[in-house]
This record gives C-alpha cells, structure tokens and sequence, in this order.
C-alpha cells in the first residue's frame, strides 16, 4: 500500500469555498512611525475586524530562517513541499515571461558575455548590454522567427533584461541532467554541455548544437559575442489542486509569473487586474463555478523591493478598500455556506528596510465560522507572533484552510 | 548502523513519576457564556493553580487541520507516529469490544445487511436491526458457540450495536491484504474478496467461506439475510512503553477501548472507573508498582459529541476535584522525588458545537519542579494558544515529560 498523504488522501467534496488573499512580500519590520511594519501603519479597519474574530499566526515558507523565491514561497501556500518539488530558475523565467511552456520543454537561463580571440571569457555579463541589444541579438538567434530549428529540436530564446535570456529546447526525448556552460569566473572558456545520463546525451548534442549557432550569430559583435548557459529545469508534473484537494480553482493575478505558477498547479486563470476591487469583483462573477481562489496582490512586494514603506501602507490599504465586498460573500447572509474560509497572508516578507526578500517568518489570520478565535484585535506582526495559529510551516495552511471548509475527513476511527 | 531513535536511545530509568490526565476530546471553541469554552467556563481552581505553576500549550494531535479518531489520537499521546503505526478499524472495534485480539489474527468490521432475490444488496444495514435481532444472529453464525470452525480458522463474530458486529478469523498464514465485500451501493452484489497478494490467499480462502457459512445461516431471515465486510486488520505489534521508555505503565480508564488502546502499547490496565476521585485512588493505591499514570476521562468527550456544553462543563469540574490529592501524590511533602510530572490534555478536540471530532489543537499544561512556567494563570484554549510550550505535535509531549522527569540522558557529547 502507497504511504497515507495528508492532507490528500482525507480530502472531500464540499459547497464551501475557500479564498487566500495573498499580498506578496506581505511580512515586514517596525522600522516606520512608532516602531509600526507597514501593515501596522496601514488603516485597515476591515481586516482587522476580520482578524479580530478570526485566529491569527506566523508562517514559515520554507523552514525558519530561510529566504524563499517566488516558486518555493508560492507552492508553500498551496499546500506543496517547496523543497520536495522545487522549481528552477530556467522555468520560473518562463513563468516570468508568459512562455507557453510544456512538458518536455527543457528550459535554462542564458547570459549573452564576452570571449577573446582564445575563447576565453573576458565578461561573463557582457558589458550588462542594454535591453534594446539584447531583443536584437535575440531575434538574430531566432532567426527572425519565433525559434530555430537545429536537426529536429525547436529552440526558443526569449530577452529578458540586460543580458538575460531564456532558451527553451522543445522535441523528442529531451531531459533537464545537462550541465552548465557557464564557468562562474573569467580567464577560462565557456564549458562543454555535459550529459549527466545516457537518456540525456540527446539533449546535450541539441544543446551543443545551439551553441555552435549561437557562436556563428553572435561572432561579429562587439560585446555580446558569446552565450553561457546554466539552470536545466523541466517542467515538472505536479499532482494539481483539483487532483490533491477535489477543489475547482481560479487564479485572479495580474503579473503573469503568478499566473504561470497557478497553472502549474492545475488552476484555472483569469486574466485579473492589479485593483483589489476589481480582483474581488472577479471572483464574484465566477463564485459558482471554483472552490478556491487564490487572489493576488503585487504592489506590497513591489514597494517592500524599492524600499517604500508608505507606498507598501498604501497598498494594504487599498487591499482593505476590497475587504468588505469580500466578507459578504463569503461570510454575508446570501453566502450560503457555514464553512467558508478566508486567509490572508504573503508568500514571505520582502521588508522595505533590506528591499529584499527576507527570512522573516509571514503574518497570516484565518476567519471562518468554525475557527478557534484568539485574543489578538489587529492585524500586524505582532499580534501575530502570540496568535492562536503558532508558528506554523506555511505548507500547512492549506490543511487548515480545508479542514474548516469541511472538505477533511477524519483521520483514523 | 539503527537510525537513532528518540526518545528511545535516551531513555534510562529513574524514581520519578508521570501522570498523564487525559480528558477525551478536551478542546472545544468560544460558544458559552462571555465566549468562554467549556475549560474555561469550568470553576477549576486546582487546575488552573498547578497551570499557573507549570507552561502550557497547544498539541496537534496527527497534524494542523487533521481530526484524528480515538486511535490516532491516543497512539500520539503515547508518544507513537500515528501516521506510521494507524490502527485499523478492525482492531479498533476488537479494542471496543474488549475482544481479546493475539497477533495474527486478522479483524474486520461486519455489517448485517438485505439482499433480493437475485443476490443484489438492497439495505446495507439491514434496516438497522436491533440489538437483540443482532446478538441472536451472532449466535446462530458462532454455531451457538464462542466461534465456529470452517476448515483450521476460527471464525468469532461478536455483536456491537444495532447492524454492526465484528468477526475475527484466527489461524495459521492469515494476513490482512484482502479486499472489502461491502460494495458501498445498493442494486449491486456483494464484492468478492480478494487477496491483494500471494500470501493473503489463503485469508481470501477462508473469508469466502465464512460467507458461505453467513449466507447458509441467514438464508431463510426476513432482513439480514447476508452481511458485508470491510476493513480487515491485524493488530500490529507496537514496541511497548516499557521497551521504549523503560517505564511501567499502568492504564486506568473506564471504556474497554481505551483499555485495549492501553494495551496494545503495553500497558498494564486496571479495571479502572468513570469517576475521576476514584481514578485517583487507584493511581494511588498502584503508586509504588509504576512509574507512569494514563487516566482516561471519557464524560467529557461524551457531552461534546451531544452538544451539551454545560454537561462538558461539569465533566471538568468533577475532574477538578480529583485534582488535590493527584497533586499531593506528585507534589506533596511526601512525594519523594522532586522529579515527577503532570500533564493534563486531551487526545483531541471534540467542540460541543461541532458536536464531533475537530481538528483544533488540544489543550495541554504540564507541571513539574524543573518546568519554566510561563505567564498564563488559567488552564483555556485562549491562554495555552500563547503559553511557553508553543504549538507541538503532541507527539512529542511523551518526551518533554520524560525529560522533565529525568529521564532521558544528554544526546552527544
């Protein structure tokens, strides 16, 4: 008999529904007035008066003390092990791109750099060419086109900024244990693509292939005259929302990464929209047909990247402007269910005083009919950090969140 | 070399003395007067004196947002993975019964049900005769006997209540990996049992002619003329307390399954009682012989199941007043060892609103000489949601009491 999963294997239907609010970067440090975060500073009387009847906590997107990517942050949120099922750097440029990607696809992540006559790597960055170069330089590897064709593989090269890129090799029998070309240091010439399998020495010759075009392309310029490759990632097949937890979900994100990492987990997407009030709107309109929707909200780590702590309070406050609509329908007297859920969290802290990603563990509160309220009356870190939640892995508020939906059945008799 | 287990590999033994109190389905939600919980709703000076003593907590009793069964539960109390080591429901209804299950004897939970004319189940609870009509069937399948013997097994069915009974098969090869009779539906045929593998064959063998026997008894009744199977179980041999702990361990609880829960982790049971002053005499009485106490209260689980909030209430307060001469056993002029513990929690929460097993963390407070108190003053789900334990697997409550009681050596150098 294969393993027991949890929650997976208690999982249940139900006519609740379920809605994560997500404010990226959301956890941040009282560096602002009177030793207040952002989401202390903010008015947001509307979650906290949710939160006040709620249970409230600290969540740890990977494990404390660690500073989590998007990918890892955001499948933590949905309930996945963000260790066990990790997605790389050359797919989550694909999702940051939009790129239709599919299984098969090999992705990796390209740096246009800089050889001598020796080929040896003067620049691995080539100068940081400007975006304009790049697109250029770009179409020339595309041929003009959409891709290449090298023998019978595809290759796609899509700009980033700078001087990065994505490639994406599409056609039979390509696998991801291919090595990098990028040797981390100059002096040296770029490495050979090496096949870690048998199985993979298809993809090695087709990588190998493109970058002998690239070098015919690229050999007259005068900076960007080299590519280097690293980061082989496939995209892995993971078991979807609908399979694990039997809920129909939609995705309402504006930035196309968050729409690529909801897919990933077999969500349907709306097109959605960076207002709040908008996004809830949406989420009315298509109430009936989904039993999960994961909304959004980009400006709070925008703000916390560029170290604004007035803008990162304004956004929170915009998110509370969409609260109360929110409330009604799942909460209101027309919601017609008893067991539906409300979480709102971030898929990790970006504070405004690092402008980064940080390892700070995420404020979250969880409002639903059955939920074990605490005495915590606001919503903010601090009141978090003594909740009725704990300190609690975030790959767990999906089994909450569907234990209170009733959508869990008991575990052993 | 063995993986290091703990607290196994640390265990040693000392004088000390650990009383577990357990209050069956302890945990509940706000819905009483001031949005107090039963517990807190309680007149419990005693308990609230030796918690305000001691540092108390939250336990989750599987995981967060898992309702565990009885089973489950208790296994983690023990200090059992209770994921790694379930229990069936096969063995749980044996334990229920008082049966006095061996190892290799495979249980399974029967129901009388009606089938038609043309063999298709048209009631699977046989219109959920009573208990009389059960325990006379019961005794016609057992031949009028304790069991009846089809080939070299020992068939013993014992009633439950109402459709549900039990059959035991007993002898030599049997595994449990046969599949269920019970087709979950009407208008079909019972399921043919099937061995999952090789070595379930001769079970397999043997359940189908059990059912013949079954069908050749019942042919001529006007309801049950046929029964279905489903969950066939053996009872796995645990390594006992007293092998992982170096305690003995004695159990005394009211309900034959918790004795037989007890047991399985090797135990020694008494005959125990349902009044929590008498429970504590018996611990006294046994005190030199043991060194661990489980005392089992079942009302307060009982009244949560019937939604009786003041029921659970006063199941509390009754267990409040056993509590002084507890505490003078462990704590008193007389004790003997400034080492011995208490923990008073339950094995899940069961909310008299919910009227059921929950998922919500268990209560607990542990008091003992060496403990770091806390500031919580009151023993309450609002106040242990911040008390110094945090939120824990409960899991891991055996060894912190074990630690506290001296009990387990440093690990590494």
């Amino acid at each position: 008999m294969a393993e027991f999963q949890i929650p997976d294997d208690l999982a249940r239907e139900s006519n609740s529904k379920i809605v994560f609010l997500i404010l990226d970067g959301l956890g941040d440090l009282p560096t602002g007035p009177e030793g207040t975060s952002p989401l202390e500073a903010a008015r947001s009387p509307n979650l906290d008066a949710l939160c006040g009847r709620g249970v409230c906590g600290l969540l740890d997107p990977v494990l404390p003390g660690v500073t989590p990517g998007s990918g890892p942050g955001h499948l933590s949120l949905f309930g996945y092990d963000p260790v066990a099922a990790p997605i790389g750097r050359g797919v989550l440029s694909a999702l940051g791109l939009n790129f239709p990607l599919r299984p098969g696809d090999v992705a990796v992540r390209m740096n246009f750099a800089s050889v001598d006559a020796e080929g040896n790597v003067t620049d691995r960055r080539a100068g940081r060419i400007d975006d304009e170069t790049n697109r250029r330089l770009v179409n020339l590897l595309n041929g003009g086109g959409e891709s290449v064709k090298l023998d019978d593989v595809d290759c796609f090269v899509r700009p980033e900024k700078e001087h990065r890129a994505l490639v994406v090799f599409r056609g039979p029998g390509l696998t991801a244990d291919v090595s990098d070309t990028d040797p981390q240091t100059v002096g040296v010439p770029p490495l050979t693509p090496r096949a870690g399998t048998t199985e993979a020495e298809r993809t090695a010759r087709a990588v190998g292939a493109f970058l002998d075009h690239a070098g015919a392309v690229l050999s007259g310029e005068p900076q960007a005259n080299a590519v280097l490759l690293r980061g082989f990632d496939t995209l892995s097949r993971l078991p979807s929302m609908p399979e694990r937890y039997r809920v129909r979900s939609l995705a309402i994100a504006g930035y196309p990464m968050y729409r690529g990492l909801a897919r990933l987990v077999g969500m349907e997407v709306h097109e959605g929209s960076s207002d709040p009030v908008r996004q809830v709107e949406i989420a009315a309109e298509n109430w009936d047909a989904f039993d999960f929707f994961y909304i959004h909200v980009k400006d709070t780590d925008r703000c916390g990247e560029n170290g604004d702590f007035d803008g990162k309070r304004d956004a929170i406050e915009r998110v509370d402007a969409a609260v109360p609509r929110l409330a009604d329908l799942l909460f209101g007297a027309e919601s017609g269910d008893r067991s539906n859920v409300l979480a709102v969290t971030g898929d990790h802290s970006t504070p405004v005083s690092l402008k980064a990603h940080s390892w700070h563990p995420v404020p979250v509160f969880l409002s639903s009919p059955a939920c074990r309220p605490d005495d915590r009356r606001v919503f903010g870190e601090t009141a978090c950090a003594s909740g009725g939640l704990g300190r609690l892995p975030m790959q767990r508020l999906m089994s909450i969140a569907l234990a209170h939906a009733g959508r869990l059945a008991k575990f052993g008799a």
